[in-house]
């Protein structure tokens, strides 16, 4: 079964690969632009612009398939130590700070605007945009300086705000998220986006610099009102924020006509290409969810419990069949020192639900990193447990201690893939029989 | 939506009704006693034991089942408080302690133990099992006292053991359970049982009075030391292990070829009798596990992110749907001082995540009793978060406290059924999408 299981994490790998999911989602033909299946005339340039963590790498995927002659500015903003993944494209390369943005990603969002502004009405602004966009690319409100910025999120994040709540305020600090930098642009914007956002909802991806903003400046007002922070966030927010709900700075953009979001990888899609893969290889397969969230060990036996009635009852689903489960779960640490991350707790949990049966499954990261470790997650079976047992470890106390890491290597159950160059967060695939099983 | 919630939540407690299932599984006619689809041929004469909090409302529907003339022996074990359901039924009825066993419990192990030794060759003896069986039956072995078995329970109880472990132990330290009581059966053993064991392990409920058990003496020795009580065990405990392990006493039969054992309800069937009915009423539906378990506010994200995938990408199962969850979620309190039960806190958790969809959810525990509360459990949907944030409470706050009554109750979200008299667990059940959606 092992091998059907490490094909399935390939497959959602290979569908998350920002290269890849470039060339499969874009085409020229004459002076057409095909993205997806959308079709755009191309009266005028191609200027492009890339944000995140994978920039480079779509960057390079568009090089290869639009003609260099159409291709007009340039800029791709990524990681510090990400660049050399742009090696010989030609374009302006800006490296700038994650998860902290620094000087350079005021000048990003500096340079990116004003190249937003050069588009002309005939030309297409390509906006290029993955994982780390939030940081990498900053333009704050007149009056607002990075450190406020920077102080605002910090508040924000040890406040218990959401991500949401937090790309809320965000979006009411900038000149160029929440959509304003699509708005500053005259010609048509299309967005190819590898989402990391859990539930791939665009005004979230990178703080949605191409999507429009349903929320407003009392929200985010609203956000650390109820969050308790309101009078310790900088003076210069607080003023942004009270100056836009008076309506003295304009309200980010609610509606784009001129934008076209394509959403070319996620993990939706990478759930979807594995459960597709399962059928070809004689499975019946399903996405359970794209959304699973929650305390990874607790997840780990709801997740089991459906595992089993398949393994037991062939319900939902008939034996041999492939349940995909994709999300982002996570680990509540608190004192414990031992070593782990969300997949490989989540594997060792669901261990003990599935001992016994004919299952396997795999729980790992998309970008190839659990947590602090080296590894992307874990691979257990039916037999797991019992070889936990026998090699002497106590399972209750390795989850009690967050201890996931040397649990699951005693045993031979870690999953490793070294760095992927791409997130679209985690992914749980369960093996439930063998294809003879059909027969 | 709310009336078909409604509708599905009497189904389930129909399913589990004791008095209802041995009616819909037991048929008489002529000399034939049909039980499901097996038939039995009834030479000499029925007699009737009947063990667990159901056993009045069990036996009831055997009288009115089986002529008066064919039953012999009648000997009815319930808790003490329950004896007035069996009014009008020709029986001895011993009422016995429960959840700790008492002198009653002793004097109802001693009697059936008579009975079931009286059982000629062309007998039936017709054993009805419910919970609460392994407090309200009890015979010890040799030497130990019913103090030695309640500190035994004790100690293993708190030292984390497993239900499955605390049974294995019971099932060692006992003349009747672990199948000993149909062990001594001559005739033939009809067990009809209410299963309120997760997953309907025969060999669990009721300590499996009527079950081949699979573990051993060495089992029984290995959960105690495994567990760290070992020393602390009473020393006739201790006596009985040990002379058990070296052959001194009999093993437990691990096979009963006289013995027949029906799940006449439990969690399983009660799950299938709602996804029927929600089939009968034009929803497509799905038993999506039976054994799901975990901490609840967790395992409802869990849960959430399915019926999310179904609301939002029809998947794995289309519009309009119904999607059910058995098993037994737990609440680990610690210091909080809130009132609430697991099915109250799952119903507040999962408000988080269905909040904006279309989306009815209600979790409740079958015995209509959640916690130490009045009620069943909760009734959430997509404007159940809405309406708790207008109604001024901190959902997030709430939780942590677990207090889901008091914020369940400010709007209208308890489910109150009362006392339904059976137990078959948890349950929850999902509504999606109006049954127009599917036209």
């Amino acid at each position: 079964m092992m091998e059907v299981v490490l094909e399935l994490v390939r497959t959602a790998i290979r569908s998350a690969d920002p290269h890849f999911s470039v060339k499969r989602s874009l085409n020229f033909d004459g002076r057409t632009l095909k993205v997806l299946d959308r079709e755009f005339n191309v009266k005028g340039r191609i200027h492009i612009l890339a944000i995140g963590k994978a920039s480079c790498r779509m960057a390079r995927a568009v090089f290869e398939t639009i003609p260099g002659e159409l291709v007009g500015d340039a800029l791709i903003v990524t990681k510090h130590g990400y660049a050399m993944d742009c090696d010989g494209i030609e374009a302006k390369v800006i490296e700038a700070g994650h998860p902290i943005p620094d000087e350079n990603s005021l000048l990003a969002g500096k340079l990116g605007l004003e190249l937003a502004k050069k588009v002309g009405r005939d030309d297409i602004l390509l906006t290029l945009i993955s994982g780390g966009g939030s940081a990498l690319f900053v333009y704050p409100a007149e009056g607002i300086s990075l450190e406020d910025l920077i102080r605002t999120n910090e508040l924000l994040l040890r406040s218990g705000a959401t991500i949401r709540e937090i790309n809320t305020v965000r979006k009411h600090l900038s000149k160029v998220k929440g959509g304003r930098l699509a708005k500053a642009v005259r010609g048509t914007v299309i967005s190819l986006i590898v989402s990391d956002v859990v539930g791939d909802d665009l005004s979230s991806i990178a703080s949605g610099i191409t999507s429009p903003d349903p929320t407003t400046y009392r929200d985010a007002y609203e956000v650390p009102v109820r969050r308790g922070i309101w009078d310790r966030v900088p003076e210069s927010v607080r003023r942004v924020i009270e100056r836009g709900m008076r309506g003295e700075i304009e309200e980010t953009p609610k509606e784009l006509d001129n934008v076209h979001n394509f959403i070319i990888a996620g993990n939706s899609k990478a759930c979807e290409a594995v459960a597709r893969k399962a059928g070809e290889l004689d499975f019946n397969s399903a996405v359970m969810t794209t959304t699973l969230e929650g305390e990874a060990k607790e997840v780990a036996l709801a997740v089991g419990s459906i595992i089993e009635e398949v393994a037991k009852r062939d319900r939902p689903l008939k034996k041999p069949a492939v349940l995909v489960f994709g999300g982002e779960w996570t680990v509540t640490v608190g004192d414990a020192e031992g070593l782990g991350g969300p997949n490989q707790e989540f594997a060792l949990s669901i261990a003990r639900k599935i001992a016994g049966l004919n299952v396997t499954v795999v729980a790992f990261d998309t970008d190839g990193t659990d947590g602090p470790t080296d590894v992307a997650g874990g691979i257990v079976d039916g037999e797991t447990l019992k070889r936990l047992k026998e090699a002497g470890i106590d399972v209750e106390e390795a989850l009690s201690d967050h201890d996931s890491y040397h649990a699951l290597e005693r045993v031979g159950a870690l999953l490793k893939t070294g760095p992927t160059g791409t997130n679209v967060n985690s992914m749980v695939i369960a093996v439930v029989g063998d294809r003879g099983d059909a027969l």
